[in-house]
This record gives C-alpha cells, sequence and structure tokens, in this order.
C-alpha cells in the first residue's frame, strides 16, 4: 500500500481516470472483477490501470522523488468527442447496438453466477452468424481451405496418388487449381481486383445462374465481404450533402451507417409492409422527383433482395421499374444480393442483373447505359462463412473511368484476403455429379437449408400465433421483422426509462430469455409502428416457445 | 455477320463504346488477344462486350424487330469522373501506380511472346510481399492454419493421440486453444475488436517486447492488416480542411492517400538523408507552428518507424522530442511499427509505447495524456503473410469514449477477418523452447532474416558503388530507398515524355530488365531530388547485377 500513498496528486488523478476508463470502456462488463478481463499476472483489486503504481521509483517521505523538471510546458488534455469526425460520430450499426451489448453484459454475468440470469445461454439472433450458432462449415470447403494454407502437404498428398483418408481427391485437385491461380500462396498480397481465375469462376456462375446472360471477369471486384464493397461504391458515388442515396426502409444499417460516415442523405422508400414487404416503385420516383425539387441529386438507389431485414423476394415487375426510373434519372442501382441462396417454399430468385440484360435486348438504347453493381458475399446462404471475410461485386454499365477509381480506391487496402477470395470460389463452383466429394456436399447443404426452412416457419407460424404480433412470411434471408403492437403502458415504461418500445420490448425479451434481438428502429420503420429482427439460425425450438411465453408475459404484464 | 449488321445505330455505338471500354480498362493489356482474358467460351475476334450481338431478336430484312416502344423517356447518360466524390478522385497510391501496371502490361505481353522483351520474368521490388517473392512462409503458422480450417481433422488427430506425421503436436494443441478461443469455428464473426484471448496473447507479447512496461487486451484492436488501423484512425481524427496530419517526408503513401479520402492536410516534416533519413524533431515542432499559424490544426503526428521507404531506425532520443511535441501539443502519434522484426546489424528497435511509459514514470504528469496509436501487422517480418490480412493497433491514453467510437467505427465492417487473428497469435506467440516445432521454426526464421540482411547488403553496397546513386546504409524495413542524379539529358528526356524524371527512370528499368520499382515522387522527396524504393526481396543476385548494367548503360547514354 505504500505505492499507492505514494503518488502525487496529479497520479491519484490520472488513477481515478484510468480506472474510469476501464469501466467506461466495458460498460458492458462493469459488474464483473477483472480476473476475467485482465493479465492473469495481475492481481484482483489492485488498480490495474494505474501502471505507474508498478514502476515508481524509490519513495522518500512518502513523497514520490522526482527527477530535475526537464519538460517546463503544460501538457495538452486528450482529445474529447467533440474533437472527432462529425460524420464517424453520426453513423449508427444496431446490428452491434445497445441490445447486443448488453447481451455481452448478461454473458459475463452469466459466467460469473450463472444463477443471476433466469437462462443458461444466450441466443445471438442479433446478427446473421451461422456458424456462431453452430451451422456446421461444408466439408468441401474446409478440405480446400486447409490445403491452400499448408501447400506442403498438398504436395505431399499429391505424391501419394490422392489416397488421402482425409482429403478428398476433388479438394486436391481444386486446392491445386487454386494455387496455381493465386501464384503459389495465399500469403502474398493478390491484385486488388482479386485473382482474375477466381473472377472468371465468379463470371461462368452468373452466365449459369442468368440463364446464359453473359458476365465477364474484368467486371468482377473481389471484396472483404460485400460490406467493403457497399463502402467502396458509396464513398466513390456520394459527394457529400449534395448526394441522395434511395435506400429501402426498413434497411440493413450498413446503408445508413456508411452514408453518414459519408456526410450525404439517405432518401427513404418505404416498403409495403402488408403486402409482404414489397417494393412500391411509384413510391420511388416520388422520392426521386422530391430530392431533384429540393436541389438533392438522387445518384444510388439500393436494393436488398432478398430483403434484410424484411425477408422479401422482388417480383420481375418491381426489378423493372426499378430500372426504368434508373435509366430515365441515371441512378446508379446497388443490388444487395447476398441472401441469394436464402429462398424459402415454391419462391424464384432472379437476379437484377439477368433482368437488366433482358429489358437491354427487349428495348434496344432504352437500357444500356443503366449502371448496376450486384454484390454477393460467402458469409450467408449455406456457405455461412462470415469470419472468413469473402465476397464479390459485379459492376454493369459503369465507364471505364469509374472503374478505375473503384479499382484505385480498392487497392489502398491493398487487397482482400487471398483465402476468403478461395471461398468465393468454391461457394460459386461447389462439387457437381461425379466429383467425389458431391454427395456429402449435397446432404450437408441440404440438411442445413431444411433447417433453416423449417425454422423459418416454425417461428413464423408462432409469431402470428399470439396476441400483438404480425409477421408476413418469410420469402427469403435469414431474419423474420414482425410487427409488434404495442400496449400503452409498455411504451409509457419504454418513455420512462428513455428508450423506444422496440427497444425496451427487445431490452426485456433478452433479460427474459437470453434471446438476442435487434430493435426496428435500427432498421427504420413507420412511425408508429415496432418492430424487431431476429434470424432464425438458431438451433433447436425451446427458444421460440420461450419467446412466446416471454410474449404472452409481456402481453398481460403491459395490457391496456 | 447478319446478326452483326442487324444491329441498330444506337447498338452499333453501343458495341463501340464496349469494345474501348475493354480495351481502357485493361490498358495495360491492349496488345495482347482476347483469349487470356476473356471466357475461354467466347471466340478471338468476336466483339465480345457485345452482349446484344448475342440475344438480338429475329432479323427482319436488315433492320431489328423492336417491340412496340414501351418507354418513352430519354435514358440518362452515365457517370462521368466529375460526377465523383473528388476526395476520392485525389487519392494517390504509388505502390500500385503506372510503374506496377506497366509491369503488367509486360507481364502479358511477355506470356505472348517471350522474344519480345530482354528479360525472362517480372521482378516485383515495388511492394513489400514477400512470399510473391518466394519467401516460403513458417510451416508452424501453416500448420495451425490448416488445422482451424479443419475442425474435424483436428478432432480426428486429436484422438489418434496426436500421432500426426504432418501436424506437430505443439501445432495442434495450439490449432485446439485458438479454436476453443475463437468460440469453435473461424467462419463465424468474431467480435469487432477481434477475439480477446488473441488480444491478450497480443498484450503478453507487448509486455514481454517492452521490458515488462504492461500492456492490456482492452487496449489491443484486431485489424485486416494495419492499412485498417490507420483507415479507423484518420477517419475518426480527420476533420476535414480543419485537421492537419504530420506525415514524414518520403512516407508510405497510405498515409497521403487516406488523408485525401478525409479532405485533411498533410503537414509534411522533411527527414534528413544526409544523416540516414533521420527526423529531425525541431523541423516538426516548426510545422506544428506554421500550422497553427495558418489555421490548421495539427491534430495527427504519423511516425514511420522502422522507416517505409526509408528503412531508418528513429533512436530513443527522437522519440522522446516526438513525444514532447505530442504533449504540449496535444497531437496524437501514431507509431507504424509493422517492420520492427526487420532489424538488421547491431540497431535495436525501441517501440515508441516502451519510451512513452517510461517517460511518464521518469516525469510524472508531463506525459499521462499522450495518445498513441501503434500499428502491428502479420505482413511483414519473417511471417511475410500479406494475403492474410492480419494486424493489430494498441492504443494507449486515450479516452473511452474516444475508444468506443473507434469500436462503433470497426463494426460497420463486422469483424476483422478470422484466420488473420489467428496468425497474429502465431506470430506474437511462435514456438518456444521445448516445443516440438521449435528447432525448425528458429531455423526457418533465422535463413529469412538471414537472406534479407545478406541481399540489403549486397544491394546497399551496389548502389553506392556506382556513379550517380547514393543509398543511406539500410538499418530496418524491406526497402532501400536510394538517390539517383539524373543527368539533364535524361530530365529533358522525361520531359519531353511527360513524366517525373524518377518516374522517367524506373521505367527505363523496368523495360530494360523486367525490375518493377516505385518512383521516390510516389513517397515524396525534396524537390530537385529523385529516388525510387526498391525492396530486396527477390531471391538470387543476377537481378542486381542486372540492374547495376542498366544503370552504367543509362548514364552513359544520358550523361551531359
Amino acid at each position: 500500500m505504500s505505492i499507492l500513498l505514494s503518488r502525487s496528486s496529479r497520479s491519484s488523478s490520472l488513477l481515478c481516470k484510468r480506472v474510469l476508463q476501464t469501466k467506461t470502456t466495458f460498460t458492458n462488463i462493469t459488474s464483473t472483477t477483472t480476473t476475467n478481463i485482465m493479465s492473469p499476472s495481475i492481481l484482483i483489486n489492485t488498480p490495474v490501470y494505474d501502471l505507474k503504481s508498478f514502476h515508481t521509483g524509490p519513495v522518500i517521505g512518502g513523497g514520490l522523488k522526482r527527477s530535475a523538471p526537464k519538460y517546463n510546458f503544460e501538457p495538452a488534455e486528450p482529445l474529447v468527442i467533440s474533437d472527432l469526425n462529425e460524420h464517424v460520430l453520426n453513423a449508427k450499426y444496431a446490428v452491434r447496438g445497445s441490445i447486443p451489448m448488453r447481451a455481452e453484459e448478461l454473458n459475463v454475468q452469466m459466467q460469473k453466477d450463472p444463477k443471476s440470469v433466469p437462462f443458461d445461454h444466450i441466443i445471438n439472433a442479433n446478427i446473421g452468424n451461422p456458424q456462431q450458432l453452430n451451422q456446421k462449415p461444408l466439408t468441401f470447403y474446409r478440405e480446400v481451405l486447409s490445403l491452400v494454407q499448408y501447400p506442403d502437404l498438398l504436395e505431399s498428398l499429391e505424391k501419394e496418388g490422392a489416397s488421402s483418408k482425409v482429403y478428398k481427391p476433388d479438394a486436391i485437385r481444386r486446392a491445386r487449381k487454386l494455387l496455381n491461380a493465386i501464384g503459389g500462396s495465399v500469403g502474398a498480397y493478390s491484385t486488388s481486383q482479386g485473382v482474375f481465375e477466381i473472377r472468371q469462376t465468379v463470371a461462368d456462375f452468373i452466365t449459369k445462374r442468368d440463364g446464359g446472360e453473359l458476365a465477364y471477369p474484368e467486371d468482377i471486384f473481389l471484396t472483404a465481404g460485400a460490406s467493403a464493397a457497399v463502402n467502396y461504391l458509396l464513398s466513390t458515388l456520394c459527394r457529400g450533402r449534395e448526394t441522395g442515396v434511395l435506400i429501402p426502409i426498413p434497411q440493413y444499417p450498413l446503408y445508413t451507417a456508411t452514408l453518414a460516415l459519408n456526410n450525404s442523405n439517405a432518401l427513404p422508400y418505404y416498403l409495403e409492409e402488408k403486402n409482404g414487404w414489397s417494393t412500391n416503385t411509384q413510391d420511388i420516383e416520388k422520392v426521386v422527383k422530391k430530392a431533384i425539387h429540393d436541389n438533392v441529386k438522387p445518384s444510388v438507389l439500393v436494393v436488398i433482395n432478398p430483403g434484410n431485414p424484411t425477408g422479401a423476394v422482388l417480383s420481375r415487375e418491381s426489378i423493372e421499374k426499378i430500372f426504368e426510373v434508373a435509366s430515365k434519372y441515371g441512378i446508379v442501382v446497388i443490388a444487395d444480393e447476398v441472401y441469394q441462396e436464402n429462398i424459402f417454399g415454391d419462391v424464384k430468385f432472379v437476379s437484377m442483373k439477368k433482368v437488366l440484360r433482358e429489358m437491354q435486348r427487349n428495348h434496344p438504347g432504352q437500357f444500356d447505359d443503366v449502371q448496376l453493381a450486384s454484390l454477393h458475399s460467402t458469409s450467408k446462404g449455406v456457405s455461412g462463412e462470415c469470419g472468413q471475410r469473402g465476397g464479390y461485386m459485379e459492376l454493369t454499365g459503369f465507364r471505364p473511368e469509374i472503374r478505375q477509381v473503384l479499382l484505385k480506391l480498392a487497392s489502398i487496402s491493398l487487397c482482400p484476403v487471398v483465402t476468403g477470395q478461395v471461398l468465393i470460389d468454391l461457394m460459386v463452383s461447389p462439387p457437381q455429379p461425379g466429383d467425389e466429394s458431391y454427395a456429402q456436399d449435397q446432404l450437408e447443404r441440404d440438411t442445413i437449408h431444411a433447417e433453416l426452412d423449417k425454422r423459418a416457419s416454425l417461428l413464423y407460424k408462432t409469431f402470428n400465433s399470439l396476441e400483438g404480433i404480425e409477421c408476413q412470411k418469410p420469402q427469403g434471408a435469414m431474419y423474420l421483422f414482425p410487427s409488434i403492437m404495442m400496449p400503452f403502458k409498455a411504451v409509457q415504461e419504454a418513455h420512462r426509462l428513455e428508450m423506444t418500445p422496440d427497444e425496451f420490448y427487445c431490452k426485456e425479451l433478452l433479460e427474459a430469455t437470453g434471446i438476442c434481438t435487434v430493435p426496428g428502429s435500427g432498421f427504420g420503420q413507420v412511425t408508429g409502428t415496432y418492430h424487431l429482427r431476429t434470424t432464425f439460425l438458431a438451433p433447436g425450438e425451446k427458444w421460440i416457445n420461450d419467446w412466446a411465453n416471454f410474449h404472452k408475459k409481456f402481453y398481460n404484464k403491459y395490457r391496456d
């Protein structure tokens, strides 16, 4: 303790500040001891952040021995929030916002004292993170990834004549093909646009998916997930306050966050909940006209298809109408199609690219200059490889000089992670009939898909069986976005707690059941309506029952 | 051909535009046929970009049968450069600029006609990309990465009692430890700050590296290479034109590029070439004062140590002076220390964090509020795993609310690639004496290091043996940045070709020898001096001799 007493007053105040810092940084885990989060070499109850307590010089008469003051300036204060870029401050990303942060807090609390919460684990239904919820990675993917990381092993397997018990021959062949295309090592930077041969594979996939509408590797940019593509596109296309970007409401908050970072205007167009969250294309043109009237240039239109958070799948007619507006007003279309594999029932996914090509053919000259950026990712679908950061965008109709600017911007980040590029290759070119991995791969895919389909249905039915919840039938993606009719008393209680009513519901749900969701306010919703987004990725049915029970209690408690 | 003839005039003009587009996008490979870069399914000499030639309707009387015009609006033109964000347009990144683009062009040309160039391969000395130049990845890293990608294999190896011929027991143990820490799969998103246990390992590494100066996992952010950290920091700290960021000249162009993107001011401080590219700290304070006088707030100071492109290593005295300025003016210091492992001869690397902690202890109160962000990466050193995108930053002295903003910004990109996080763990915690992989790992590290050291020396000696080249002795990093005294006639010739003289030299060098470098103008240099940056990663000595011969010829040709 003598060291503690020996600090100068400035050191003591620094101590307070640093301890405060620890607490505030870990708002979510303030109730824990330091043992879990600190270096194990530091004793509990030691003021861990005061570095000087470990290093001060010899103590003389209770005061700190100071060397002669070499420096005679007054040190400046550290930065405060108002010193930062206001656009960064304005960006919000609810998927990792207050409810998920509270969930982390409860998780730590639970590990300390399992009985302090009425559930035994957190169900992370806030984010489309399949493998966190025990979705098994596809074996073929992981065999190939394992081999490309270890070329010596690959070589020895090839010498043995591919008789490995562990790696299937087609995985060995694919790993070799990819390593050759990459240039020998996934540890080298690739070109910033991505490995050419992999882009060729993507182009072949698109051509096939779109019924023969040709795609070209020059139009493909491999990216670190679809998020990086959105970042490149909006950074390049946004010119600050003069620019408007049409986004669907509800939307995936990446879009509003990126627009905030670029200080550009989100121009909302509202999806029609009562029509299964369909897109009202007449509304879109109204939004465009209003923006022009307000001196904002509507430069970009974002389409999320299948919808996040809505799960709706766009009809061909809606897509055509969107391109009509795009062509008429010269608006770039961003087609976020990362959920194209997540389609349920007899719904069909039609890519925007395919429709655009058909319109170009059927109406010569009328749609040739439409600019479309289509996004895809390895994070969703049956792949679910979120942590591997694989993605691509396909550019259609952009002038070459615009593409060069996008490429330059990508080059500042050097290259997309090369193993993510490998994964893109595997996603768009899975084992085919006759390949050694085919049967198992199909089985794994079918199992994952059937499980998701089943849980989506069950959750949908459960919601609609409950008083005060309405939910549209899921057509695609990984989410449901039910509407909660909020009892007046619940609205009052939320107000008292300085929360939005949907946030209040999500918080109560989390604390009662461990189910972590995201309030609808994070995605946008018609004023006076309340929603939440939940994935249906979590295994089992118990959590769905828990939710139903929670909801009934909530409704009974707050019923008007 | 009837299809070609059948196009409407608008379609024909579209055809021209699309062909032009192909050519312009691939400026670098215009002289090739389309076979290499196009889908193999497309015939040579087919106007490959005219999609309609494959899809037009039935031909009637030489004219295109058009459906009744359903749309009666005039389509808008596609975007032109001036429609884009001017800050993105202003960003330059020379490491992947005109000379490397010309190299790609030659590479394609060479594959078509090997005799059309006077060399047999391109030597990519423009970018620190060790594994592209055959530096072998460390075996231990790759064993672990191979296992974390394939948990089923890991499990079966564990059941066999770790008797694998292919994987060493410590690699198996580490893979299990990491998978447990990650939560079971590298395919799941991690927290946006990175896996806690890996951050703990990083903190332990820093504590050890810095002779016991404690580091904490809460201060560590795992990032996709150091580039992502620079992006987060400058995006958050820059407030447009009012902000100034001190950068060394010459600098790594990521900094000027990122400043351009953020529309903030680069405040150059010049390194002293004659003193081995040392940092003149008096100059730094002058730059700070001038900025304040000019109403620009000097918010950040970037230090690259060891230097890129200079190879210089900062002395402890210089670091102390830098912190003096930082404390006095409240300037955030970014310490780009990605080359901390690349140290040659008897030079010692001292981290800025270590010096800061010592100053805080020795001068209580005087340096407590200094804000430091220290960057590291798996791309350099003996790791050289560029394509895997691993990195971290350590934050010191920032207020908690500032760190929260950085974390929010990181969360918009969801998470750093999880295998890159794994690689960070391996880099900061390599096999130790007693571990099964230790001996081989040491041998591999020593071999790589000795090779680099040898080649750095040879290249340095060669440069200084040549008339008109002066080169400072390399202390660290992967580069030499020699000064070229440019003969007047060469300057004239460059002027005629509308190039800078250093760009002209690099172009001539490339076309004569295949050696690809980056002109000094991409990094900044004192007006009237000319430099280039070259890595010394390329294996062998022949290219060094080729360079010497080229230089003599160049000098003879352009001698005044």
